[in-house]
């Protein structure tokens, strides 16, 4: 099994995003990449991808937003081009637009039925093959050196022959927010779990019954991470929810019945993952990759001095 | 004399910039306000002035961008009347866009003629007003709790009825990329000067001869802080330059001649700017708003979380 296809999401419409862009604004949004490249969000979240062995990506869009993509990454090109000509960074990065532009397409999601559902529009792209699956507002910052979290994630699952999601041991305040699961820890594996019993956004009281974990810290459960290595398998189950009902198509139930129908594991993600669509999001994961790569030490340096100036202003 | 207007200079195209975004995008980024607001960095620059009593806003740009920015604007304000329906901070941010578009207007800089020349293009917007002038690429916070950095700037030109350049302090490396100027303290106020000679980005050697200002530190050298309040005389002193040339036509020539003309002085600001045309300037700019005002809290616990999380990454 070899993983060569991945799936982005970014379809999400409006509740979930802090509104301060649309959607295309919000992907386009610069950052510092651990190359210490300034990049959009979406082009960071690829290149994750392509960085461990993915060949080809397919990003589920609202209607419209394909060309609009094509035409920000276009103009963000002759931008490059254009501005700095010289200068070895700009076009770097401009020939990393080139090849991202060349290894992905555009699937619209034509009315907002779900996340379940924003996933099965890449039912046709992925076909028979297994696939990795992102989301196009998280970006992730890996606690290894050599590998990266999409790396970590499609070892395992290539190693095991399986569909396999990223989690992370979460406080039991948040849980409330994301998906949750439990299973039994591998005996041979550390941090890798047979999934048994997946819930979403469960509430408190309901993970203490059902979805304690054997080995994690007191008060805290395993949440999605917001990275999936997925069989084709999953297709199937989603379709069998859509024949069922008609809107709120959900992944997790799909997963939860993948979880009964086949060996389906959970790997402790040896790293961090930056929500944008919160509040203070993008602040938050600018920081978070700037401190984590090439910019480490630039990006240390501003924050000691801004944190000075800020300290300063309070003795004036 | 009373200052009702503003200038916002936001034509830049290319080479200033580091390009990440093109210039209406950039000047579109959100970023956390001092009020804790997530806002775009036009829309924070023209607050700083409506909050020190501006009344109208003239913003120069490139051909195009006037009808770019006022779609920019209500596409953000549709997201916010229909993301967070009821949530009271995106009722406040789309009040704050509709006073923003009332009491603007765009004019266009046909041709990139220099700095000078789109200043002057804001001649008929000034008429024979004393105005602010300001840089959209630069964001301002100021020392004072109770005064922000426009206000400083204008009380100061309005107590002595004359044009007034904000300036600040500057260590000597960092001066050839600025206007620098030299003066005599005025005897009754700290950190004001009468200007007696600008000299647009010296060399080193040129500011050792020609541009030390007695009482400041060792090796700094008074520079543009990027704020002015200027008499209408200035259009003429730049109007005399482009009989003179068709091209590169500059600020700091006029103001030389301001200075020798009529009462003209320096105002060390309180505060500091931010310059989201340069490298990391963009994330810097965002914590720099983010420590300094409501979301000081929030934003300093953000930071000690991801550098605690990036040094933890140091150990595994």
């Amino acid at each position: 099994m070899k993983i060569k296809k991945a799936v982005i999401t970014a379809a999400a419409r409006g509740e979930r995003l802090y509104p301060v862009a649309d959607t295309i604004q919000k992907a386009m949004l610069p950052v510092i990449d651990i190359d210490g490249l300034h990049k959009p969000v979406i082009q960071i979240i690829a290149e994750e991808a392509f960085s461990s062995g993915i060949e080809e990506i397919c990003i589920i869009c609202a209607p419209g937003d394909g060309d609009r993509y094509i035409n920000a990454f276009n103009s963000l090109k002759d931008n490059l081009n254009n501005s700095f000509k010289r200068v070895d960074w700009a076009r770097a990065q401009a020939e990393k637009i080139d090849f991202l532009l060349g290894h992905i397409q555009f699937v619209e999601q034509k009315e907002t039925l779900g996340y379940g559902h924003a996933v099965y529009c890449a039912k046709q792209f992925v076909g028979n093959e297994p696939f990795l699956l992102l989301l196009g507002d998280y970006l992730y910052v890996s606690n290894l050196l050599q590998k990266r979290c999409a790396q970590q994630l499609i070892d395992l699952a290539t190693q095991e022959q399986c569909s396999v999601s990223a989690v992370n041991p979460t406080i039991e305040h948040q849980i409330t927010r994301y998906g949750t699961l439990t299973g039994k820890q591998l005996p041979s594996q550390q941090g890798v779990y047979q999934i048994e019993k997946i819930i979403e956004k469960p509430s408190l009281s309901v993970a203490e019954l059902e979805l304690q974990t054997p080995g994690l810290r007191v008060g805290y459960y395993l949440c999605f991470f917001g990275m999936h290595v997925f069989t084709s398998a999953v297709f199937e189950l989603l379709e069998k929810q859509m024949q069922q009902q008609a809107t709120n198509i959900l992944l997790t139930p799909a997963l939860q019945e993948l979880a009964q129908n086949e060996k389906y594991l959970a790997l402790e993600m040896k790293g961090s993952r930056y929500d944008l669509s919160g509040r203070h999001g993008y602040l938050r994961a600018q920081v978070a990759l700037g401190l984590a790569g090439e910019a480490h030490n630039e990006t240390l340096t501003s924050l000691v001095e801004l944190l000075a100036e800020a300290n300063g202003r309070n003795f004036k």
